[in-house]
């Protein structure tokens, strides 16, 4: 890397000599390819007019730049926002039609900024530690400089010289001055919002022809490259592509990844940046789009609000540079048809060329169940995503075993969660926060979400004496990932996967395996195993976030009827009301829900005795920030606890024509075979046919033997586990 | 009606001694028909392939008839169920191919049945006052008979003699001895079940020509008119069509009106029956149509199921019937494009012909404001439903002052809903039902629905006391109707539409006025009048069961934190969780909320103290039945109230893009200017203008005139009612 920043310093010079404009978002190159090609594709075409039909009313009216006043979804804060796109739009069609008007109109808006912006200070409404000037939070300022840059960048020729030297001046520089210097601690973090800030002044520099902008921003403040836009792209991803934060941060920073590697491979080709740490930027695309539902949704770890699929801005433009840089793939035509457009950019203007023939769009996103590890040299744990079927009846489970993921990260060490034919049926809480409303503490992070949807509780993992892990502090979570034991994702029937934790929570080791089998039937089945070990008693809370209708369950309960009370005291327990709750011992019980037109049933051995919970979120809420969301806990008071649970999908309901088939749960019985320092053993009754889980504790070599008794048959296996079917070892995903 | 049944009692004779087969389902002409136009085209083709590709691999494998045991959702159900639709499926293609194949399938399983029926009692699930024998409930086995009779009388030729003896004995007619005469009481009804009876006994006799049960059928087992046929044509609707027992009961009916209309026409084509009663079924079908939501769900008043559209089985016959009798509308092909699919009927091949031209089918349904009486003569009150905007931005509010409505009527006088974009905003609970569900009480209606949904509390209107509506009691409510006093629907941006009642709460009138207003910068705007008298003191609660996401109260309210209680003891209230309350005085007080993209804020005039609650279904619910759904209360004690409430529709809030506008409520105050025994007159400031609502309260004369003083000002109007909007009168719509 260290080679690769010198070459760059040392090319700078001569090419600002002789800088060219455009060369942020587009590439001389770029633009001659989206001008030959637009004429006669009905995408493009769409494309161009529907960001004319937005811009065009603004070219002989006056644009607000008010000063800055509002929080998120006010009236100050929303018009800067639709300020900066409507400068980067009118770059677009500058640079396509030639039309003066918009280099105008640029100008226009961007002399506004410039007389704005050197009187600013911090903003009113700034509560964060990166405190903004145009916005409440200087993240927004990135946003704007970014996007302001292009523009300015695109529409260069089109300006007065006067002009941009006051632009540069005035509206660009306060702004850098600003986050690099008063914020140069949060310029240099690793973080997404690092990512946006170097991009922001990078960006700057390439447009207004600044070296030391392109250099702070590629090398950061100390300029010996341990922060900036290279450390960020070295350390936020593992070497696999998986972005640290996790899914909903990845769509966020990918495009300032993307759009200022766009700029830098435009400016600086020679770099070959899209092909940097093994074309880390492709696999980070490739990645993100395999990190979301049936329905484009990203799949909501840490904190995530579940209304952002891949149809964002950010995943177009993310699309269109990945195009560029790597060309056209079924999986980019897929999600940019259900973009429905296309960034006018050389990537989008390749996307839509491929989209003129139908036949090369796949019918559905080419899902595949995949590891990816954390951490920048891949050794702080992983997230593995197994999916079970085809087309709209695909499943996929998540099984979470990474490092903490930075300030959005939750206490949640291996977590599950469910996702059947689009619907999330095992839920990650998400995030309190409502994004852009501003009457909902103007779009921030809600105290919720602090106090509940972080904390262990609010996940489908264990739960150690009411106490979150890590005691819920990030400062001591961000030292550990688990580590993982064994996993088979090849298999297209067969899916396995397991993680084991010590650090979590003080004192007990958790393992936890999950078999994801489709059965020779059809019907899919989860076999979560769950391992706490301790020298000590501890109360041990497993929660089922399940989302769904409650139909059925196989044990009495006593529910609440004209009161209720909280399922504790700390912790995020004091969100979650009880509204039912049972003592069962020595049983497997049943607990059926239905979500759409399916059911699922939960069966749970339950060796000894178990106290078990139906709460639901949405106590000590004083400001109906929270949703009212459902909980199954099963609790259990022990020192060593296997927790054996199968959660199966099963039955049709079609609520139009009245009908439901297999509505009733297959499971009929759950086994402790073997449990012991050397193996567990689970045997589970589907339909009268014994499905048989084994599983090595501490000896996971691939070619270690393993031998138990059961009935006075002898069984064995090689490996860190198996499962027998019918008597039958399977294996390669057969019957 | 008399003449018509004579002379349908001359002309059975003759006719059945020439009795002609297929006659039930299809004429000959219609066969014909059928038969011509069934090759190139698509859509034909296409429904054609999809009953062939179910019932095909039947023809030569066993169909079980098992022994009737479980209730709905259970195997024996699902399975009468699913035979039911294979025979009329059989018969159909027997028709259409000709395929001895598709008649023998017919005639084995019809054989089976006949081996089966003879020997059934009461069946063993029974729980109903109409116990089946095939099912649980006896208007399952009319389903089967309508099915089945339809079946057979397509096979009919294709059926050698001896079997057809053995059906006609010992298949149908156990069947017909059952509900007609074990039954009799329910097969005289005048009720949806007895529409299917009717229809089932009709249709076995025109099948079997079987003069006696086709008497039967149309004229009760009286024979004198008073029940069957033609009294539930004549007594179950209203002049314009609207179906006494709601829309969602409507479908249901629909569907054996349509289906034995039909098979009387073909059977008697001189009676005219589609023209019975000035074409009732026609207006029955179309109002049943404008019944529905965008998203072409129906409305759910009384008890109803949020599921059931347009696109469920009963409307694909019903939409075939209507076609064939009244021709192809654009409605019709609007609803048969959502069905994707067409019966191979005449009908439905008449609707596929016409969408082969897509320019045919309009982008929208052709929604409409409408007014429906209810009750025989169009004297039980009756259904308001204003509606604004087009296309995707329709709104849609209901304003019910029908008859009870039968068994599944709610106790919800002068109830408001509101639906805006295919959304629910103010709701209706709907029923307490899991149908087809085996695990939710065999699919019927659960304890929860009597108890809490069909309360006064689960809706948006005045409980007087805690208590329901005539007291809950469905004997006494059968007797009353409020009455209408003004309303005017022509106009496109101004709707209104007002009700009284004297005869729900006792002691106490309620007036209730709705005024849905699209103003001049297109924002939709409620203004909800609510007037109570009385002699006496009361407590006045009136809810609104909003949907959505709480954004922000006006007022300081006190939530429940580590502990909650029920709303109240009795009448659905304790069926509420308090979540929050507040005490208020002399303000006007603003509740606002988000639903997908769009905010609704309540404003509402707080004259002296009132009580304000949170409150959220789902508490005394020990097998999870019910919803958690929203609910604010307004509860004032007074003998005089007028509540005066503005809903209104605002902003837009872009999940994706991160933006919000329009986010906070135009409501600035709200005034009581006059009320008094002569007149209201309410004054609402709206981003600064003045909107007055004036209504007389007694004089309801047209011609009348009007006045009173406003800021020294003289105000006249003429009319019932009257709206100014910065000081000028509005009428006809326009601003």
């Amino acid at each position: 890397m260290f080679r690769l920043l010198t070459t760059i310093s040392l090319f700078l010079l001569s090419s600002l000599l002789y800088a060219q404009h455009p060369v942020g978002f587009y590439s001389k190159a770029d633009l001659d390819y989206v001008k030959a090609n637009l004429v006669g594709n009905a995408l493009l075409q769409q494309s161009l007019a529907s960001i004319k039909k937005e811009t065009d009313p603004w070219l002989d009216k006056p644009v607000d730049v008010p000063m800055p006043k509002d929080a998120a979804g006010g009236y100050s804060h929303e018009r800067h926002k639709a300020n900066y796109l409507l400068l980067f739009n009118s770059g677009i069609l500058y640079s396509v039609t030639g039309k003066q008007a918009y280099a105008d109109l640029i100008a226009r808006v961007l002399l506004q900024y410039a007389k704005l912006n050197p009187g600013l200070k911090k903003h009113p409404q700034a509560t964060s530690s990166s405190p903004g000037r145009i916005f409440w939070q200087a993240l927004n300022d990135a946003n704007w400089m970014v996007y302001a840059s292009m523009a300015y960048d695109m529409a260069f020729n089109g300006i007065k010289k006067s002009d941009r030297d006051l632009i540069t001046q005035n509206a660009f520089k306060p702004e850098v001055d600003f986050i690099t210097q008063d914020l140069s601690t949060w310029f240099n973090l690793i973080h997404n919002h690092a990512v946006w800030a170097t991009a922001a002044v990078g960006m700057v520099g390439i447009a207004t022809d600044n070296e030391q902008y392109i250099q702070l921003a590629l090398k950061g403040s100390s300029g010996n490259g341990s922060s900036g836009f290279y450390a960020l792209m070295g350390q936020l991803f593992s070497p696999d592509g998986y972005y640290t934060e996790g899914p909903y941060y990845t769509r966020y920073a990918l495009l300032p990844f993307m759009i200022f590697a766009n700029a830098l491979e435009n400016k600086f080709p020679e770099q070959h940046l899209f092909q940097y740490r093994n074309a880390i930027l492709e696999k980070a695309v490739n990645t993100a789009l395999q990190h979301t539902n049936l329905d484009g949704m990203f799949f909501p770890m840490n904190d995530a609000i579940k209304d952002k699929d891949y149809t964002t801005g950010e995943m177009l433009m993310a699309l269109n540079v990945a195009t560029k840089a790597y060309g056209v793939k079924p999986a980019y035509l897929f999600v940019a048809k259900k973009q429905g457009r296309v960034l006018l950019g050389k990537g989008g203007v390749q996307l839509a060329k491929a989209m003129a023939d139908p036949k090369a769009i796949p019918n559905w996103f080419p899902y595949t169940s995949i590891e990816n590890t954390d951490g920048p040299s891949g050794k702080q744990g992983g997230l593995d995503i197994l999916r079970l079927g085809k087309g709209e009846e695909l499943s996929s489970l998540l099984f979470k075993y990474t490092s903490h993921g930075l300030s959005h990260g939750h206490f949640d060490k291996l977590n599950l969660n469910l996702f059947d034919g689009g619907k999330e049926i095992l839920q990650d809480y998400g995030s309190a926060r409502f994004v852009g409303v501003e009457q909902k503490y103007g779009g921030r992070y809600l105290p919720e979400n602090g106090k509940y949807a972080v904390q262990t509780i609010a996940h489908n993992t264990l739960v150690v004496d009411e106490t979150s892990h890590f005691k819920g502090e990030e400062k001591i979570a961000e030292n550990f990932a688990p580590i993982k034991r064994f996993s088979a994702l090849g298999q297209p029937n067969l899916l396995v996967a397991s993680a084991m934790d010590t650090n979590a929570t003080t004192g007990v080791r958790m393992d936890r395996s999950v078999y994801f089998l489709q059965m020779p039937n059809g019907q899919k089945i989860l076999v979560d195993l769950l391992k706490a070990s301790s020298a000590t008693q501890h109360q041990y809370d497993l929660p089922f976030h399940y989302l769904g209708q409650f139909i059925h369950a196989s044990f009495p309960y006593q529910s609440s009827k004209n009161s209720m009370t909280v399922l504790g005291k700390k912790n995020g327990y004091q969100y979650l009301w009880k509204e039912a709750e049972a003592n069962v011992a020595n049983t497997m019980l049943q607990f059926s829900f239905m979500n759409g037109k399916t059911f699922y049933s939960l069966s749970s051995l339950i060796q000894d005795s178990a106290k078990l919970f139906f709460a639901r979120s949405g106590a000590n809420d004083p400001d109906f920030n929270l949703r009212h969301d459902p909980v199954f806990v099963i609790r259990k008071n022990a020192s060593n606890q296997t927790f054996v649970n199968v959660l199966e999908i099963h039955g049709k309901y079609d609520p139009v024509m009245e009908t439901s088939s297999g509505g009733n749960a297959s499971v009929q019985q759950i086994n402790l075979v073997q449990d012991n320092q050397e193996m567990t053993v689970a045997s589970v009754m589907v339909n009268g046919q014994a499905l048989l889980i084994c599983e090595s504790r501490n000896d996971l070599n691939k070619n270690s033997q393993h031998q138990f008794e059961m009935g006075g048959k002898k069984m064995e296996w090689i490996g860190p586990y198996a499962i027998f079917y019918q008597g039958r070892k399977l294996s390669g995903g057969t019957y």
